[in-house]
């Protein structure tokens, strides 16, 4: 009722029983019988499934919304209001559906303290200051979108737990949260630390093999069911990048997990236990050494020894998350386990919120991926929903990490993804394109000029993001020590984490093949292990993920390696730019707020692509010492670096990495009132627009004013929020002067004044000449 | 530069001489000349007027803006701005613009506070807490927006002086508003206090003719002279509604404007000695008393003993704002004074700005008027501008009381008003149209959907505000005593306030005639007191207003007064319900947050409209005992009034005055849990809407919930900021429930929660049918 009101402005009457009158009619299948004799359904409903028909009752035109059990109703409620929203036609329905995986859960790293950890859509709406949030307003209205889209669990907390959360006196709080989230059809789990025996329960160990830890256990899971009885159960990261695990006590994963699992079985509660175990002390001199080794390593050979209500939750490729990895071949691992797929939809190696990365572009092809363990073809998603080994669970769990901000996500167009994911979970037939049409025309209306490009922009923009950061299955070329965000090419190499791309003088990408390299191709099957052992027929998107090759290997398509990194940064990028004209056309189409918030984000990332560009291009420039055929990497006509520029109170700083610089060098201002660096404009006189480039750390928001021969054309604070506390790659920022007449003799000169402990920090200008 | 740029996102360069291609040049006469030999105006040129003309110059094209001083240059430069915001042709001008009268002033009613009297947009930008605002960004931005439209004074605090302003620490403070102000040409004035050599110079007396306070007025003077060389002048109020004045000591206001008028003197200063003097201890029971007679009868006698640089400020009226008045007969009986017409941009007696009314239709009216001083026509256009008794000094003065609201006055539409203001000082020969089609086109843009709704609702507003407030020259038939906001007939009789309409059983209107009644017809000249001495010559809309008849009188149209009444409360209430269809009409042409704004204020427009329909209609159904021709007056078959349904906790109160109230009753609840009021809705089934009639006091929040067969269809909080803090005409609310499918039978319940002095009261429901 609260959807037809919101979409028609009326407002339906709630009756129990049927009236004498053409109605809407919702109820379980049992519940219309009694009223409707001789009601069947045509084909099976599963648990969760429902039926949206028309029938005619007593004489009254009745549209049906039924299915077995309550949350299937509440699901085809959404189905019809979607098809409301979006215009289709809901006189004569008969429709099935039913979800192709029985778990459809999301996860949520949210802190205790009401931060979350990699989210990028403001605090917490569980959590504040150590407790639960006294207002949930937004925890119902999360569950309720959650809902829509068919999602039936969250975890509400951060899966490098406190242990706090497990002490006695919170579980009245985190019973609130059950309760907002139960009238939604959706069940709670938490993460857990695997020592809370220890470290809140006050005994000596937590070996899940001693006795202690087991009553323990089952005392406290007991107690949560009291209060919560539909509890969804823990979700557990152990021995993992320094959390505690079994391993304290030689025991493996499996002590561990179904300690936990046998004391959530008697009231139907599950352990999510993650695969992402590995060791970040690797040997990087040690060819041998693999990180994408490790969950299979690990979990492979337990496989069949957990218990039944213990699910694998494995990451969808061997790393981390990356913009491009194959898939985890653990799945084809665990095929007398449960497992989940644990996708990303918080953008952390993707843009975090900041560049468009429409994901379900690359969910479909790792849910669509083939393992060929057997002669029917076993796709990903047929393994996780539990199909292919006939599990009775299993499913797909999406890191969410949606926080306060008014869009969730914070970036109005992401918000694509959590839809996407719960969609794919429900469907993965659907196709990416469908997908985003379907979110479009439900949050920007049906026209077809906004829908269009939307929907354009959104299916290529993994694509796109990509081109100008990582290509050739080079994973994120990102600072994966500090903020994973902008270019890093080297903090991969030369350390314990393992996310190398072994990139040289003479080549790049990582020999994974069993003949010559780690072997890692060896833990997929016979076919699949075959086509990446093989040069040849390694797919040139994960090209240097499987194979170590010189920079002149030529493609597929007949161009090197070294030109493709080129290229496909430059076509990046320009294609990051188009976003913008594209969005422009939609002005006036799309509400003010959203069309100036995305404009601004399109905006910024069409300059940041720039940077991710220039730093990647320049680094392998550096390394291959072999030319763009272009003429384009090293060469910048148009631009002025800073520290060319005549100086007064700027000093000239070197950058490191030296690449996340335009020329290596910035200029920085130490005098408090203020340092002034100009140079003169050379060329014919006419219309230009001035790209000035500077940094903006997140502590300090200096001042910058720009003049043309003694008049101000532009001034801005630099007090953006980018994850930098110094000069780089992430700090790096394009601020644009549109509409500038300029003639030859002109001083251009930028004023910066520095704050706190950022100063003013300059990189380059760059001009570009206007079309009359 | 500014102005371009924000439209046409280009810097244009500045340069200090003639480029060498083609520009746009501005600059004096003088200056102009000094670079363009040759140059010469063809028609003379005002100290303010200005000149748009395109020449060759040295062989390139230039668009030259000049005048004989800057301030002209710069009313020049809007002038072509506002040509280019409305897609003007700016190629080929030759056009000559000259302001009508030299001053063109605003006022605003601000308080040292914070607070506006009379101000309905917010709070002060120039004051809070006692002092002048450190942050002056609004006056800059509001000193820019006047200039914009030709205005060059502005008078900065309330009539209602605090002496406070002239001590000697406050001079630095509104010295800084007079910096803010210079570089848009516009000088300011501060309202004093006349006793403030007493109050504040520590003298015993401010006798006038006492030499002790005439040499403080010089000393002070001279002081705010040394620090503000461009100082305007003050403006008085005295011997006005408990204001000191000149009387205490027996002393005229020649005497009194004279004295400070002769120590502003040297510096170029003026004093505007407001007209506004009346007795408010009025012998109501005398027929021959009357307030509109006090401006002439003070003033007349003095016409020529004021020095010269002094003005004597009349209101447009002989009363005080209301929504119609005959012209002040004192524009007529000053022949040798300055004088200067005082019009009240701020809705004070016009709707606050939560009605629509668009005064610009009201002012050209006054304007036009011809008072026949002599045979060539003497609109009052021409007398307060100085032309017709060729007055050096002489214009317009527009109560502002901007305050901080994002759009100023509050109502988006009600800026209209104030760039009418300044529109009709420049040049009073534009149409009220003109100027609603130049400010839409200004602020909306020139989809032609959005200009023409716009222009039509505006030119239509204040005769549409008349219609269902008080027609027929009968004033605003508003609660004068208090808020001047809601219905309140009575209000005005049996008190010495002298705003009388004399209506009792048998008719309504004042005898002002010289023959029979109060004799202020007689201040006219001949010709026009001709016209209103006799019933049968005086305008239909201004008949009461001159004349006392019976409610059986004829108009001109055949029908009766008691009719008019009646009919034109319920064709005004239609109106304002159009508008709101009309608006909705603009979806999507317009921003969302403008739109909205706007529409929730025609809605609430459309009821309070009823409001005022039905207290007004209602009173004179009772006074006159003729009932309505058409049966609407009395009878509302759709209605509910709240003390007729089932109540639980609830009580009757009656209201005062009873027509306030629907019925005469309310009711209100003082059970601090809540009330209920039920009634069973017995029409067809169908779909209906309903609208919940309640009261929105300032002193508390209650809440309402609505259910139909116990499903809340429909809740609010009332927690609007009306100037009420009772029950009644002022705070009396319209919530409107849509869409809602009723069938006979049905019970329909409110639930009433107050808080604090607010007792969830409501009036009445009323249920009407929505077509399919």
């Amino acid at each position: 009722m609260r959807g037809v009101r919101g979409m028609l402005g009326r407002t339906l009457r709630a009756e129990k029983e049927l009236p004498q009158e053409n109605a809407m009619v919702l109820g379980t299948l049992a519940s219309i019988r009694s009223v409707v004799p001789g009601f069947h359904v045509d084909s099976p409903l599963g648990e969760e499934g429902f039926w949206l028909t028309t029938e005619q009752v007593h004489g009254f035109h009745c549209l049906i919304v039924t299915a077995k059990a309550d949350r299937g109703v509440l699901y085809g409620v959404f189905a019809l209001l979607s098809r409301m929203a979006r215009n289709e036609e809901v006189v004569a329905l008969n429709e099935v559906q039913q979800p192709y995986a029985p778990l459809r859960w999301v996860n949520q790293w949210d802190n205790l303290d009401g931060g979350i950890e990699r989210g990028y859509g403001g605090r917490s709406i569980f959590f504040e200051d150590g407790r639960v949030r006294t207002d949930l307003t937004l925890v119902r209205e999360y569950a309720r979108l959650l809902a829509s889209i068919g999602i039936n669990g969250c975890a509400i907390n951060n899966v490098n737990a406190n242990p706090r959360l497990l002490q006695e006196d919170f579980l009245p709080q985190f019973a609130r949260i059950a309760d907002a989230f139960r009238e939604w059809g959706i069940r709670i789990a938490i993460a857990i630390d695997l020592s809370s025996p220890k470290v809140i329960g006050g005994l000596d160990t937590f070996d899940p093999l001693d006795p202690r830890p087991i009553e323990w256990w089952r005392e406290k899971v007991d107690a949560i069911y009291r209060r919560i009885p539909d509890f969804g159960g823990f979700v557990v990261k152990a021995d993992s990048e320094g959390r505690p695990g079994p391993s304290i006590y030689g025991r493996t994963p499996v002590d561990a997990a179904n300690v936990i699992a046998s004391a959530l079985k008697p009231h139907g509660g599950i352990v999510f236990y993650r695969a992402f175990v590995y060791d970040h002390h690797l040997n990087w001199q040690d060819s041998k050494s693999d990180r994408a080794k490790a969950a299979y390593d690990t979990f492979h050979p337990l496989d069949g020894k957990f218990d039944d209500n213990v699910i694998i939750q494995t990451k969808h490729g061997p790393i981390d998350f990356q913009v491009r990895e194959p898939v985890s071949p653990l799945f084809g691992g665990l095929q007398h386990t449960n497992v989940s797929i644990e996708l990303q939809i918080t953008q952390e190696y993707t843009g975090q919120q900041r560049h468009l990365c429409f994901l379900p572009s690359m969910w479909k092809e790792v849910l669509d991926f083939d393992l060929q363990l057997n002669r029917n073809g076993t796709p990903v998603k047929d393994v996780v929903s539990g199909k292919t080994f006939r599990r009775s669970i299993g499913g797909l769990v999406g890191v969410a990490n949606v926080g306060t901000d008014a869009s969730w996500l914070s970036h109005p167009l992401a918000m694509a993804n959590l839809y996407g994911f719960g969609r794919l979970a429900w469907n993965p037939d659907l196709s990416p394109r469908a997908i985003a049409e379907e979110w479009t025309r439900l949050t920007f209306g049906s026209d077809p000029a906004v829908v269009n490009t939307i929907c354009e922009m959104q299916v290529n923009s993994w694509r796109v993001y990509e081109s100008y950061t990582g290509p050739l299955g080079a994973q994120t070329l990102t600072d994966i020590l500090g903020s994973h965000y902008g270019p890093g090419v080297e903090s991969s190499e030369r350390n314990g984490w393992g996310q190398w791309h072994r990139a040289d003088h003479e080549g790049v990408g990582i020999d994974r093949t069993v003949a010559t390299g780690t072997g890692y191709v060896g833990q997929y099957s016979l076919p699949v292990a075959k086509m990446y052992e093989s040069l040849e027929s390694t797919p040139d998107e994960q090209l240097l993920f499987f194979h170590h090759v010189p920079y002149t290997h030529l493609l597929r398509s007949g161009k090197s390696v070294i030109q493709y990194i080129y290229d496909s940064h430059y076509e990046g990028a320009e294609h990051a730019a188009g976003n913008v004209l594209q969005w422009k056309l939609l002005r006036g189409r799309i509400d003010e707020p959203r069309y100036s918030d995305v404009l601004a984000r399109l905006e910024y990332q069409a300059g940041h692509s720039i940077v991710w560009r220039d730093a990647v291009c320049n680094w392998f420039l550096r390394a291959s010492g072999i030319p763009d055929e272009k003429h384009r990497v090293g060469n910048y006509p148009d631009r002025i670096e800073a520290e060319a520029m005549q100086l007064a109170g700027y000093s000239i700083v070197n950058v490191v990495p030296r690449e996340n610089a335009s020329g290596g060098k910035a200029i920085e201002c130490l005098q408090p009132r203020g340092c002034k660096a100009s140079f003169q404009f050379t060329r014919d006189a006419g219309w230009y627009e001035i790209d000035v480039v500077y940094f903006d750390q997140s502590n300090g928001d200096s001042s910058f004013r720009v003049l043309v021969c003694n008049q101000l054309v532009d001034e801005w604070v630099a007090n953006d929020t980018l994850p930098a506390t110094k000069i780089g790659g992430d700090s790096s920022m394009r601020r644009r002067i549109r509409g500038l007449a300029l003639r030859p003799g002109d001083e251009i000169r930028i004023v910066g004044t520095p704050d706190m402990e950022e100063h003013a920090p300059l990189d380059y200008v760059e001009i570009h000449g206007l079309q009359k």
